[in-house]
Order: C-alpha cells, then sequence, then structure tokens
C-alpha cells in the first residue's frame, strides 16, 4: 500500500456498467515526510473519504477485494483513511493534528 | 487507474483467437495538469471511446472484468470516458469545455 | 499491452516441467516513434512471430490467458503481431511498408 | 520479493471491515549493501515484525497468500523476518550481527 | 520475464509457514549485454539454480505457478536457467562458454 492525499473526483457517464455507483477520487502520493510526490492515481473509494484526507491506497487484483470494488475494472483502491503514522519511534501525522493540513 | 488521451489505433491480423472483435486504442498517458506525459499504453477498448477522449484505464488482472475483456490476454482494458474531474475544489476539466482539446 | 520488436530467442533445458514447448522470445519495447527503448522483456510466443516483428505483448496474469500460457510461470505473452497503427489520424507503421524494418 | 526495514506503523479506524486486526507497519526499502533506499512501502505484518527488522515482503496477489491476509485488499505482506543473507559467498547480514543496526 | 544472475541467498526462520523448504536467491538483473543492472530481486528457486547461474525469473501471480511455489507468498520465482540467447542472429551467451562467467 502507499500514502497519498485525496485531492480531487473524477466523473464519467460512459463506462463499463460494473462501475455504477463507483466514486473515484484523485490521489496524489505522499512520502512519509508528507510532502507531496509527482504521482497521482485515481481510485475506487471503499471508505468514504475526502478531499483532504491522508489515505492509504491498494493496487492490482488486491483493489477488488472490498464489497464496493469486487468483479469491477478498478485496479486502485483507498481501504483506510489514516489515523496516525509513526516513524522510529517519532508520531509523523496524527488525523486533526500533527502533520495534517 | 490512470487519465490518458486515446491518440491512435492498432490492427493486427495474426493474434490469439481470444482476441477477435476487441478494438486495441493507443494511449497517451496525461497528468492531472492536462499535459501529456510521456509514457504510452495500447488499452482494448470497453466503452466505444475515440480519438481525442480524456479517458480512464485499468491495468492487471483488473483489465479483464469487463465483458469485452473477461478472459482474454490484455493487460489494459479503458473502462470510463472522462466527463469532468475537479482538483483542490476547481473545475481542471469538462468534455467539451474547459480543458478539452 | 505494450508495443516491442523481436529481436532474440532464449533456451532453456533446466526449467520447471509445465515450460516445455513454449518459445521465449527476447523483446525490446519501442515507442510510437518506432524507435527502440531500453526495456528488454522475455516474453512467451503465443502467435509464432519472428525476429524483426513489431508485436504487441500483454504482462502480469494476463499473459496467461491463451491457449499456450495457461496455467504456466510466464509473466509476459506476445499476443499479437502488429499489421498497422496510426496516430493522431497518420498511419506511422504497416507492416511491409511504411516503418517497417 | 524485496528487502526492507521495519520502520514504523500506520493507524487507521476508518477502513474496509476486512482489515480488522491487521497490523500495518512502514517499510523503507534497502538494497543489498544494507543501505536505505528512497522507497517506501505500507505492508501487512504476517510474522510479527518489529521495528528495525529487516524483512521480506512480496507484493500483488501474492500478499493475499497467508492466513492473515486472504481475501484482503492488502497488495504487500511482510513474509518472513531475515536471519542473514550472503552475496558472491560473503555473508553481507546476520541478524544480532553482522551488518545489523 | 527478465534476465538475472544468481548472486547469493536469504535465510530465515521467522517466516510465514507456507515458506518452509522454499529456497530463497538473490538475483541481479542483466541486461542482454550481459552487465550487471541495478535491479535486485528475492525470488523463490523452482529449478534448482546455483551462485553464477543466469537465469529467467517471472513475477507476479505467475510466480506462483510452478509446484513449489503453489499458493505461497511469493512474487518471483526462477523457472529456467538460460542456456543460451540469440539477439539480431548472434549468440550473446552460452552456458560454460560465450558470455559465461
Amino acid at each position: 500500500m502507499q500514502l497519498a492525499r485525496v485531492v480531487g473526483t473524477v466523473w464519467a457517464t460512459r463506462k463499463t456498467e460494473t462501475l455504477d455507483g463507483l466514486r473515484l477520487q484523485v490521489l496524489r502520493q505522499v512520502g512519509t515526510d508528507l510532502k507531496d510526490g509527482s504521482g497521482t492515481v485515481i481510485a475506487a473509494d471503499a471508505v468514504g473519504a475526502g478531499v483532504g484526507d491522508l489515505v492509504l491506497y491498494a493496487t492490482g487484483s488486491s483493489a477488488r477485494q472490498t464489497t464496493v470494488t469486487e468483479n469491477r475494472p478498478v485496479d486502485a483502491v483507498i481501504m483506510a483513511v489514516v489515523d496516525a503514522f509513526d516513524l522510529d519511534g517519532k508520531v509523523i501525522f496524527q488525523k486533526g493534528g500533527k502533520g495534517d493540513r
């Protein structure tokens, strides 16, 4: 999995029928220093994440292992909103607190 | 998934029998700034996209989760034509309008 | 899928039994400008491609979706020999003609 | 698989139900020279690794081939804590000894 | 698949039970010029390769398509020891002969 920040949303009406009802979010990868990386991924949202949230996303066939993405042609899924993470024993990020924007 | 623009088409007569009837499009990856990236992907088309369309494509085993690509040896599929997307609360692209070429 | 040119062949006698009878080709990735890229891939050949042919190959689990690669430990397969492709409305490559070597 | 060092932990309460009880570790990739690489991965922990441990992780659908990750939306798993490895006939790393920090 | 040279071995006692009995080799990727690349991969060995051997390895779910790796959390497998390969009609490598070290 990778850390990313939700930065936007994609809308599409012409799509495969199996995509109906899925929310597609634009993610910007962030490093463990919480700085924006250059990578961007469009991911299905399985947890109701909002713009600005720090999230974890999974890719590949693992992205289909949620009830909302099962059997759908999606290769990336937001499977968790990050509450906190630490690095070398120090808290780097706490939702609504340290490191949050 | 990634954003891309349809830029061409590939034709092949000598191919595995399971590819019959599939339309193979040439995609150029685009960033969220809508600028062309350097990456190119050949993808099966599950939505009838045309040259110039901004699309989403999925890769890996997820590319086979559509009725037209099921059980076929394709690792990339166009699964949606993008109508619009926003970034940090601003509309970046609207089909036939802002950001469209 | 990606475009590539067949540039060689690999032989191996000590291999997993499931590889028996598979032809393994050396592919050099080519861009849509038909210039050689730096990437090299060894792929199972499902279509009888020859050295010099411009081909499409698929990777990952999709590489096992052909009768010759089913259930085999191969992660790349040549699934089509390219006849032609166009880009932005112009023919870039035609087998035995424009762009072919 | 790749070598990595466990450098932290991620906490999330809003997540897909299938993630309950999984420990998510922050990994920093290391080369065979044991120097830190720039890559970071968040992986499910199937072996009870601790911060500082040199581990092996697997990615993709293979990350779901453990009893703790089966059918879960995770694309990386720690499947072994490294005891030792050698390179060109020389021991490079021994847990609690040479090369360990 | 990719070409690589076996350069070492990894030992681990604390690992998922499904890894028991698997030999894990350290591979260094090599190009078709037989020069060492910078990439390193840890792969399960399905063919009994030794240090110094030029091998082919497969990644992803395809790495589990051998009797020794089936249902195991491994994402890379050595599935062949290379006897020879040619490039543009010239023999580049022959085991025990040209290009072998």
